[in-house]
């Protein structure tokens, strides 16, 4: 079959990784009697270089004609970089939060994953992480402080800033369904993260998802409150199967969960709406330190592909294909430099490789 | 000379940790020719049990008028507790809001400090905690979203509950000088963090920072994305000496470092306003689940009484005898059972207390 993909390479190291991305799914596409065609759309810095704007509505348009689209990533040093002296609108993450709300994103799926291979890389004593570390984070996207009215303006003399967080329970009951559905999936429990003892919206957040537990019998559920569950990412990971959260809570947690695991750059992320299509992407960010200088983990990238085959398009022989040529690759000692052992001794039992030869090895073990 | 420290035991753990630390100061007083009265002050549950509300206007005029408030902890099981289900400005952490508030308690100094005699129970892994991790938190605490206008309410014909973060220049100025002028006092950085590529009012706070940052020259500063501060906090923790932030952020940010140190029952903060003035109280909470046990960990309130000697009395030897008693009776091998080493091998080179001889043994020390 043919799939039409919509590709956002982006600023900093995001076209060095995407390319990686395309390289394995054309092989998928050859090893499995597929053609994957892409369509090259752009978003962030570079749209705003190429259009003075950093998602033009013809690049919308690309994107929802697309049956799926993988990106790398977007932005720049927010200290150096020309694009954060224009106004907020106008710079490059403007554009992502303007494409998530134009295909209705709104839930964002986020793995933390332990890698047996990478433990090393763990930041947490072994005796807490042991082994076998897998949580899932489900993050709602198109609401809450990220689309809530916000304006800046003088009262009495004093400037002010204000920002809205909003959710209605319709919000909140289709993420929260979409947190339990995986949950069946998995482990089976649920930690719906909130602020209940101060927010309002916090309160319509565990009423609803209180509501939405009652059909899924099977889901050992719980609310944790969200400064307590940064404090247990720490104490006792372990603990967590899907943790199900509002826009900003999910955007911190969940950045620290991937750390916690210590391989960032292994981690890909998928956002999708009430269809079959999503955007999928990985978590880490731009790094433009390390921008074209071919040293980029591109793994989580290709890994979104695989999220994209099983999610999107239902392919889900082919997305196994490119999980285990992964695994295998870690097997056999090859690494980038995101993901080397601290210590020296057991570098000399890995091999440091750069992007493309990350890529060309997932490929040669498909 | 005497003076006069309200005391508000709270919930849970509350009463026995604040007894150990009067216990403290009490022999203080006898060394160093003090007289310390406790004007005993309900907030939180017990006050909803005594009075109906978690605090009354008697109760904050007794608060106002002592020279410093000493605190436990408040709050219960808020899955099981009757508090719970009372409507949310009647319940427990309501009082407390309502107290900062009352006394405009805008500066909160979170510590996070690891304790080389309780390495092992950091639950980071060695090499990357090493030894001397000591950072502060410098949170503000009396505006953003805990208290912006709040309102559930039916939207044609769904149910839709907002809260409001604003911050205006003045309340950023007063917490950005407060850490900037602690930051003086320790080794001289100062991580401001926001959320500045989404909100206004992180953006209006990155402006007043760097305004304020120009009269402290000898402070580096740097901005932060509070999704990377919660990843760095695991990934390289020493990098931090004073992190300042809004109030949401600074609840879950101040929650995760002390996690980090993994000794949260040897943390203490103090909420400070504009006078000499402040509340004194312990990181952790209320922990229902030990409340009455006698195995409490009595020290971060005894720290607290220490921080209010300092800042709010200006007793700098008589708050360095407890910190120095703390440390003598933790070198001796004593522990309460929450910083027990994880290892049964070195479990016999410690001896394990309970709350009341934890508190016994620091005067002993003194
Ligand atoms: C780039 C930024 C707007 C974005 C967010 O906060 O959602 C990013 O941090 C993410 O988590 O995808
Ligand atoms: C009890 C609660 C309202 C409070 C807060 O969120 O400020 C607590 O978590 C804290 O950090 O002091």
């Amino acid at each position: 079959m043919n799939y039409n993909v919509g590709v956002i390479a982006g600023d900093g190291i995001g076209p060095e990784i995407v390319s990686e991305a395309r390289k394995v799914l054309d092989a998928i596409g050859a090893k499995f009697g597929h053609t994957f065609t892409y369509d090259e759309i752009l978003m962030g810095g570079c749209s705003i270089d190429a259009t003075g704007v950093p998602l033009t509505d013809d690049a919308i348009a690309h994107a929802k004609a697309a049956d799926a689209v993988l990106m790398g990533s977007i932005g720049g040093n927010t200290a150096t970089s020309p694009w954060y002296k224009l106004e907020p609108s106008l710079r490059p993450e403007a554009g992502l939060l303007k494409l998530r709300k134009a295909l209705n994103l709104f839930a964002n799926l986020r793995p933390a994953y332990l890698y047996e291979e990478l433990k090393e890389a763990c930041p947490l004593r072994d005796d807490i992480i042991g082994d076998g570390f897998d949580m899932m984070i489900m993050r709602e996207l198109t609401g809450g402080l990220y689309f809530g009215e916000r304006k800046t303006e003088e009262v009495d003399g004093v400037m002010t800033a204000t920002d809205t967080l909003t959710y209605n329970e319709n919000e909140i009951r289709r993420i929260a369904k979409r947190g339990f559905d995986i949950a069946m999936k998995r482990r089976r429990k649920v930690t719906s993260v909130d602020k209940a003892n101060v927010l309002d919206s916090s309160r319509l957040w565990r009423k609803i998802v209180e509501e939405v537990a009652k059909d899924y019998p099977e889901v050992t559920y719980e609310h944790m409150l969200v400064d307590n569950c940064a404090m247990q990412l720490v104490k006792d990971p372990k603990q967590f199967d899907v943790i199900l959260t509002e826009n900003m809570f999910g955007d911190i947690l969940s950045d620290e969960a991937s750390m916690v695991t210590g391989s960032i750059g292994m981690l890909s992320s998928a956002s999708l709406n009430d269809t079959k299509f999503g955007l999928y992407e990985p978590s880490g960010g731009s790094a433009p330190d390390i921008a074209g200088k071919g040293i980029a983990n591109p793994i989580a990238t290709i890994l979104s592909a695989a999220m994209m085959l099983r999610y999107s398009f239902d392919l889900d022989k082919e997305a196994d294909a490119i999980e285990n040529a992964v695994k295998k690759v870690l097997k056999a000692g090859y690494r980038t430099i995101d993901i080397m052992p601290q210590e020296e001794a057991k570098k000399a039992t890995v091999t440091q490789v750069g992007t493309a030869r990350m890529g060309d090895l997932i490929v040669e073990n498909l």
